[in-house]
């Protein structure tokens, strides 16, 4: 009997769904709002009932089903639990609990975004076949999804891969977190604007004064990368500082995991190519052994289905 | 028939050589002088007669040897190959081919100092059971040791568990390796002794004036802690800035390996009980998530044979 595999996707608006079979064939179902102002068991309802009308339609029955991944943007226990995720406000819920009530003899697996999208891009993606390697997600924060030994590694606790919050110096604001320093705080999309706000005042003859329409809560990354392509000297300072800090970040993540390659997601990796040159430039200088070889660095490949596909490989990759 | 494991430990000045048989128990060659200034070639021929005469003094063949594990004060392929290892001056050698032409049918693996030592506390030791553990040592440098999954983890190329050369700040000296602010930088007994150093002129009452004999290069990381036993000011400040680095070491390395638990071996470990209850306290003053376990630390429970013990298991543990 053929086996097949769910994947959810749980985004802070949207959910969407993915039923694979075992030829890696796809179909998902409708997106549905995520309403996590409605509570977590509201969500949870919804993401069921979705399941079971993408099994009907599909004419597969819940026996058929291997397992069901859930990708959640936030920290997870790795196995039944939600420690904290801030973009739908759920702190401390079980998630697999709630998901056994609506099916009860199938295995559930959670893990955060950045960890599934590392797994859609191993097993279909820019890191196909790589033993270890490492996916480095740069969005609003700046995620991290971990594979060693051909599986996902998410350590004791879960919170393996958590490189968002490695303190890698001194910066002007604080992270989130609480600690000062954090990569996420240099190489997200947020980073590359609050430096940005900060730079603004004080550069009067930047493009970006004029993009902005003068106003500095219009700056965005995209923004900031389009000014970058002019030569704008302000972009060029900002720009400079987050291939900086990544390449430390990278540094810092070769010196602990020595991966065969990184693979860059997010948001901020559409502008891949703009920065790509420079940041393997700054990295070979900081290597820390210049005799010995390194990881290679790649663009990430998969869109906006690989949170859905990726969670359902979880119950290949766990 | 009973099986044995051999683990060579070089050292700057000495190599020790340990027979370990399949109950754990070990027997020790007299230690060699590593003379590693009259080459590898001269220095591996002496360990190799050393292994010999260690296998005829107990009556063991090289034929009931299931491998010879070989710890070294540097960076290593995990196979072969070394790629610097500064105390004994070797660069880019290949120490198994050497090794393969005295015992052409015995396994040879290599590891660093610090990854011997991890396994050592491991199978004998302090973090006895742990799935996923993490040693660091504190001497001259700083050292990494990281078991994942019951296995040591070495990475792709070797370069994993390089846990000294974490960029974790900005510090006012360079690293040997180049970088700035690298973890070792800050937390080996090195660097506590060139902190001191430059603190020294500028702190006149100091107890630690009078303990040096008002010579700066008289410091050690010893006398630091001394100092600091005796509430000295200036000792005060230094072992702050010790442990307040420390912390954000063990935090970077939650956030990546996620270790059941932390053990800290290496000379400043002497020093274990003046410290330890103030790096707990930072330790959880940065969590970077406060409702999510973390892994506990621990002092390193095994001494001056845990590297050719350690480098025995090798055998065991790739």
């Amino acid at each position: 009997m053929s086996r097949f595999y769910i994947g959810v996707d749980i985004g802070g608006t949207e959910v969407k769904t993915a039923l694979v079979d075992e030829n890696d064939k796809a179909v998902f179902a409708q997106n549905i709002p995520t309403e996590s102002e409605k509570g977590y068991v509201h969500t949870i309802n919804m993401i069921a009932n979705q399941i079971k009308g993408l099994l009907d339609e599909n004419n597969v029955s819940i026996s058929m089903v291997n397992s069901i991944g859930i990708g959640i943007p936030g920290l997870t226990d790795g196995k039944s639990k939600i420690y904290k995720a801030p973009n739908i406000s759920w702190v401390d819920i079980d998630i697999s609990t709630e998901m056994d009530r609506h099916f009860p003899n199938t295995k559930v697996f959670i893990a955060n975004d950045a960890s599934v999208a590392a797994l859609a891009e191993h097993h279909f993606g820019a890191i196909k076949g790589a033993k270890n390697a490492v996916m480095i997600t740069l969005g609003t924060g700046v995620g991290g999804g971990v594979i060693i030994n051909d599986k996902l590694y998410s350590g004791t606790n879960g919170i393996a891969s958590e490189i968002g919050h490695l303190i890698v110096g001194e910066n002007f604001y604080n992270c989130n977190c609480g600690n000062n320093g954090c990569l996420e705080t240099y190489c997200s999309a947020t980073a590359i604007i609050k430096y940005a706000q900060r730079l603004f005042v004080d550069s009067p003859c930047s493009k970006i004064i004029e993009m902005t329409d003068s106003k500095p809560e219009n700056i965005t990354a995209k923004l900031i990368f389009d000014a970058y392509k002019e030569k704008d000297l302000m972009a060029k300072i900002i720009v400079k500082r987050f291939v900086t800090y990544l390449s430390i970040g990278i540094i810092n993540l070769m010196n602990v995991y020595d991966p065969e390659v990184f693979v860059i997601g997010g948001g901020v990796s559409k502008a891949y190519d703009l920065f790509i040159d420079e940041l393997e430039k700054e990295v070979d200088e900081r290597l820390t052994f210049k005799n010995a070889p390194r990881g290679k660095i790649v663009k990430a490949k998969l869109g906006n289905d690989a949170g859905a596909i990726g969670a359902a490989m979880l119950g290949l990759y766990i």
